[in-house]
């Protein structure tokens, strides 16, 4: 089990929460999401997965909610 | 039909104003709900209605969705 944190930006209220995790529970590897809600600047969002994840992976989901991972292009 | 406007505070993003929608077209007489999102300040919500609607209808809708009229005491 392995447990990273991404930095994630745009997410201003509960319902951003929500939909983030939603996305990322629905990745088939991850097991838990906990999300640092920071309204005015750059939330960070905590995932654990029981097997592989990849960012790119982390980055779809994020993007799927309406949001972005901090350090995109 | 008549159309009255409310200021709404709290609301930040899309999700804010999909879920005052939601709870504002639940009443019976409402036809059509409008809003316009100002995430850093006050939002105003356009209400239509074709019968009877008292300022506490909304009021209670509002607050249901986790927002407040700005004329709340």
């Amino acid at each position: 089990m392995t447990t990273a944190t991404y930095s994630v930006t745009g997410m201003t209220c509960g319902h951003c929460v929500a939909a983030v995790t939603e996305e990322l529970m629905a990745i088939d590897s991850v097991s838990a999401v906990s999300v640092d809600l920071v309204p005015d600047g750059t939330s960070t969002v905590e995932v654990t997965s029981d097997g592989d994840l990849e960012i790119e992976q982390v980055r779809t989901a994020v993007d799927e909610a309406g949001y972005a991972l901090a350090d995109t292009p």
